[in-house]
């Protein structure tokens, strides 16, 4: 074994012996628990910015570029709204405990569907260092243990966020191992994670798709993979064309760099003539970057034409993918070929063709006439969450708490025997 | 590519070409669909009987073993019991579709979460040629495409019934592709299926745990595991000692080859003295072979002591393991340690106790004064079972119709944006 092995092995054995801990403990202790570490959060944080400092002057001098650098920075407000999402996360009922069905059988037999912790979760994120607090919270409020793995350029706001969750948490009454940050960046640490199947029940990685391919190839863990959002929003032929335009402006512009905004826009040929030159000013207007068809293209002068890559990047910026398509059983072909199963839209007004959307798009949120900006764990009313599924088994969507719990069979005889 | 791969891959075309379709067909078509499907079975009888033949044949010339040729044959009473399934399952109420939550927000989108198929399943079994049908139909119910793929030793009788669902299938309107079976015996299959995630959504492996220890180690696709059943039964202090030797009787030789059929007993060692000459009694006169620890063997003359590795065995036959344990709490750690998490169970009159063992065995079933042996889809109420899940994420314990769906998230609008 080598040192690195040791070291996983450790966290390991640490994070199961505290998860067994954990199934004991009511909502009321974990909650006070909670407060404790939102508070000792409150004191450090002049230790968690200077810390933060630290990982910005690395980035600088490595270059990272201005959108990482962005998401790595903890500005006061974003530290008030972490500390804030720890209070809010202590607040939120525990599934824990909670009773799926409960019924008896004609031998008496009463069996009981209970919501259960998972046990040990492993998550794999990137640079913005708040996801340490966010995802040890919901964690920790399902009595589960947790094992986190930053990015390498966050690692001294990340370490500095967890001493604080772990200093607070444990004057608490909060079992130490509970909470573990992986403090080598080590690129292999993932991979010895995702073969731990002894010690870990579940590892989560979120952002880049060649990491997170990396994981899905080597783990015997079961992954929960929150893979790129390549969400498309299709005009259908009786579209209202100016709340079309609206929705395409929301959900390209409103917030570009996020998993639920579109990247592929697709018009019913029979409208294209109409909507092709509404959409071209909006983009001019808004700065949009269009790529086009070769329909589009033949309407929007100058327009860049579309490669086939083009319908399946996520672009993340203000660029836009344009398509014109024979009808609603082409777009649906479109977007289970080319999306990422993430969120999509269609805005009609006819009600059988906005059924069929929702019944064949084999996407986790499929929307009528809204935006697709909306797939988030508070829209939903569903609470905090941990990130947005792309998976279909367990978890598909937003995963908030309940989704971070399995369940058990308890039943309770008098001696039945068969 | 080598032909296997494009073999394998032409079935996950099928799959995933089917399973579009499926996603439309109402539950009244379905169920036509599966009475025809028991018909044709009906009218084949002979045929099928036939290829189970060939298979017996080619088992008794390889020597198979007893319990496995006995699995293996499709006795009149078993084919009567098939079809009979087949019907049951069109009796069932179709999962699909159904509502688990609906939510109006504050903003006026109306959320729903919606029970849909997975989509593609494949299921990797052994021997019991029966499994092709149960499995198949199970699939289906659920508008999934299904690829099966049965032990090589009952070739003949799998593709005998294959056939039949086939036919019976198509005739009522059953897409192609929604119920294949792997016709090759080549071992490389179930891998270069279980690489295929742009196809499967998921892999069922049943059976032998080094299969399925394979499985996972080179599974890109999500894998619901069917381990061993290493059941445990813990005899409290306060045990009601006739109700403990009952269960124990029952639990152990009921149907000793079973996954929820016990293979440890744990005694509390203030009771041990009592219970110990009872439990002689019984094992001489079912036969069970008892292997026992230090303090078993003092007590039981010429009893076999048990070996480390006895503890995590799966016997499947009439041998039963037996430790006298310190109480509950070293009860507990030894069935979290060394059990599969599949069904433990404890009999005590102490509420207390029987509420700490319910809440810290971490398995699927946990049971108070009740055999194992009921870990079962139909014993739970829950219908036919696709087999009894030893994973936490998914599906736990008995997979049934709901266990072989997933959901969506349908949200309807007026135009909302963010």
């Amino acid at each position: 074994m080598t040192e690195l092995e040791k070291q996983m092995r450790r966290l390991g054995d640490n994070a199961l012996k505290a998860s067994r801990r954990l199934i004991g403990f009511s909502a009321k202790k974990k909650n006070r628990i909670l407060m404790a570490m939102a508070e000792e959060l409150e004191m450090r944080r002049d230790i968690i910015q200077s810390a933060n400092k630290l990982d910005l002057q690395a980035a600088a001098e490595n270059g990272l570029t201005e959108a990482l650098t962005d998401r790595l920075t903890l500005t006061d407000a974003r530290l008030d709204a972490m500390i804030q999402g720890v209070r809010d996360v202590a607040a939120l009922s525990d599934p824990v405990g909670r009773r799926i069905w409960k019924r008896t059988r004609p031998n008496g037999l009463i069996i009981e569907k209970r919501r259960v912790p998972l046990g040990v979760v492993c998550i794999v994120f990137e640079s913005r260092p708040n996801v340490t607090a966010d995802a040890a919270v919901l964690c920790f409020k399902t009595s589960n243990a947790v094992i986190l793995r930053g990015g390498k350029e966050a690692l001294h706001s990340n370490s500095a966020i967890a001493e604080a969750l772990q200093t607070g948490g444990t004057k608490a009454g909060m079992p130490a191992g509970a909470i573990q940050l992986v403090g080598t960046t080590d690129r292999d640490a993932v991979h010895i994670l995702a073969r731990m199947d002894d010690r870990i029940d579940v590892i989560i990685p979120r952002g880049g798709e060649s990491l997170i391919k990396a994981v899905v190839s080597s783990a015997t863990v079961p992954v929960l993979k929150h893979y790129k959002g390549v969400c498309n929003l299709y005009i259908d032929r009786s579209a209202d064309l100016q709340q079309a335009l609206a929705i395409t402006e929301n959900a390209k512009c409103q917030r570009p760099g996020v998993c639920n905004a579109i990247e592929n826009l697709l018009i019913h040929s029979d409208i294209a003539a109409d909507f092709l030159p509404l959409l071209k000013q909006m983009a001019e207007q808004r700065c949009v970057q269009l790529r086009g068809c070769g329909k589009t293209c033949a309407v929007i002068e100058g327009c860049q034409p579309a490669t086939e890559a083009d319908w399946s990047e996520e672009y993340l910026n203000l660029t836009l993918a344009v398509r014109v398509v024979s009808g609603l059983k082409a777009a649906i072909e479109h977007i289970n070929i080319y999306g990422s199963h993430h969120s999509d839209a269609i805005v009609t007004d006819d009600k059988r063709n906005a059924n069929k959307f929702l019944k064949e798009v084999d996407s986790s949120s499929v929307y009528v006439n809204a935006s697709t900006r909306f797939t988030d764990g508070a829209m939903f009313g569903m609470g905090a969450e941990m990130g947005i599924s792309t998976d279909k088994l367990h978890a598909r969507g937003p995963m908030g708490l309940e989704e971070l719990t399995t369940y058990k069979y308890v039943i309770t005889g008098t001696g039945q025997i068969r």
